[in-house]
């Protein structure tokens, strides 16, 4: 198993900061992913993305699957060397973008059959299948697949989807356990538990879970259009149910109101389209709440994004510059906004381990909400 | 003026090497300009730009005038300060962009009037105020108010226009001293020989800008769609009729063959939009000629775009990464596409510079000629 230390719980939370050690590195918990759906996060070149210094990235084994292919990956030198990133890399399983294809995926027990959004071929998705594409790619975690159901679901098809789900996860450790055996791949395995907002649903399937030899547990099924308030409860709710002594990763979450919840529910990993995808909308995250950059106010305003951060973006670009390379639609507003959002981000996730480092996190998390409340 | 050394004129040729002092740094020629259009290199963000270390930059006021606007660009602090470019500028009269807007535009002795590509507003350039324009934005480097007429012309539409640009340019000169002499802005100007592939044409009118007070010359009017021969005799024509002691800038030129040839003929400065515009449409140059990223051969790739070049491309992306980046539509093969080939542009000019200050230019370009003939 991957090894995974916890240095520091905060004393009157949840909240910890550890670090788990993968083959390309160390990961420092709590840890944000950038988003590197296919092979690249969106408008950062490697070299950026370096500068940056994420722990972790991720990428989306769906789109990687069907272009460039796992072929291709691997004659390519695998997915690091694809992407030019040295660092950790995550890959989710697939299953998730294959749930969302509608009318053009069929399920069964064995697995999840669907035809390409690029191309209309048949492709196939298999519990051992996605976990032994993973390790092709030469991904450090890999994630095993899983059934996602939309929110709000019946109890029984929320119940029918844990189980199917509680098989998958069985079967692809292992063919992990069989690939780790034959020194074809040394990363880790990360089960996913689901159950929507039930918390025995969530429990039970905790309970199957753990304790089978996971590298770490993911909270899957959240932050699929339920209110704020809802997402907060359920995270409340499902985290401490995770195994303590193993990193936790909420999948797909989220604004940084939501990982300071979470973190405060003691999760360690995140993972968010939010910064990037927001920056090519032109949606801006600061200390002092979001701004939109094409706004007419921001036209002659010569201040930098965010006063408190230090980003290249910020320490060379005013407001109405950014505003005007916007307007103008150049690509290089899409990079210098995706530069600044995923500081926000990973500064964000910085200072808060400092914080539980420093046994003060609940106070680290007021300030931050109090100051993004301000415009 | 502004003070420019020649340091080395190769001994069997005309090629020399050389430094402009601007307000904003020194220029070591000869020198290529990335083109800046609309207030960035497209694709670069400022730090990029900075990294890639060019001699000065070009921008066009044309664009710049329109959006965001002089007063604007005044409000944010210059053009330096929105562009996040501390080193010299160019700027164009803006002239070249409103001619090719054949039925937009209205010439008459005083200057032209035209509509906005963006939003049909009029507007007028004039020989003084393109020049006090380009001196509110704060540039290096100004260039007087021409009419450009197209290729092939009649011999008496040539002579009318070289006359028309003659009175503009002394009327341009006059305002830049006057500006200069309040102590407003510090910048040069450079005068624009025209006359199409006339040598008595642009004689004639180079022996009339000379001793003025130019800070510097430049060759118009060409690379306007001739052949490669007529474009190659034309510069060994009317380069060596520009004064010697003063820059000589050929503008919107060109491929590396065109920049050899001009260099030999003693040629200092260049701008063109040929490695950024051809980064966004695939085409890459290298030091064995130029290849097209989206053809099939480069998709199980693992070489880099250019063994020869050590740009931060090069350094971590292999080609068959780069065509998938660049099928997949990601913004970061414009990136990563731009930053190589400004750097194979940026990279040739300084190993000729190198080559001209050692005395072995002639051999320095049938090398780089010869490997470029190689694929």
């Amino acid at each position: 198993m991957l090894p995974f230390r916890i240095h520091r719980v905060e004393p009157s939370g949840k909240a910890r900061a550890g670090e788990l050690v993968t083959p390309h590195g160390i990961v420092r918990t709590p840890a944000f992913m950038p988003v590197g759906t296919a092979g690249t996060v969106k408008g950062m070149a490697a070299w950026e993305l370096a500068g940056l210094a994420p722990e972790m990235v991720l990428a989306n084994t769906y789109h990687l699957v069907l272009r460039p292919g796992v072929e291709r990956i691997e004659r390519l030198g695998g997915l690091h060397r694809l992407m030019g990133w040295p660092g950790p890399i995550l890959t989710d399983s697939g299953g998730y973008q294959v749930f969302s294809l509608a009318g053009r995926r069929r399920l069964d027990d064995e697995g999840v059959t669907f035809r390409s959004h690029l191309d209309g071929d048949e492709h196939r998705l298999t519990p051992a299948g996605v976990i032994s594409t993973q390790a092709r790619f030469g991904v450090d975690v890999a994630m095993v697949l899983d059934e996602c159901v939309p929110y709000p679901s019946e109890p029984g098809v929320v119940a029918r989807s844990v189980e199917r789900s509680m098989a998958w996860a069985g079967t692809g450790l292992n063919e992990a356990e069989r690939l780790r055996a034959t020194g074809e791949w040394q990363g880790g395995v990360f089960a996913i538990q689901q159950g929507g907002v039930d918390e025995a649903q969530r429990r039970g399937c905790t309970e199957r879970l753990a304790g089978l030899g996971f590298d770490g547990f993911a909270i899957g099924g959240l932050a699929v259009g339920e209110p704020t308030e809802v997402l907060h409860e359920a995270i409340a709710m499902a985290a401490p149910l995770l195994p303590e002594d193993r990193p936790r990763y909420l999948m797909g979450v989220g604004y940084p109101e939501d990982l300071l919840q979470a973190m405060a529910c003691g999760v360690d990993l995140f993972d968010c389209v939010l910064p990037t995808r927001s920056a090519r909308t032109g949606k801006v995250f600061t200390s002092r709440g979001e701004l939109v950059i094409k706004n007419a106010c921001h036209a002659d305003d010569d201040s930098p994004l965010d006063p408190e951060c230090e980003c290249p973006t910020c320490s060379v670009y005013s407001r109405g510059a950014l505003r005007h390379l916007f307007v103008a639609g150049e690509v290089t507003s899409v990079v210098a906004l995706t530069m600044h959002n995923l500081s926000y981000f990973l500064s964000l996730m910085r200072r808060a381990r400092e914080a539980i480092m420093a046994g003060r996190y609940a106070r680290f998390r007021s300030v931050v909400e109090a100051g993004r409340r301000v415009s």
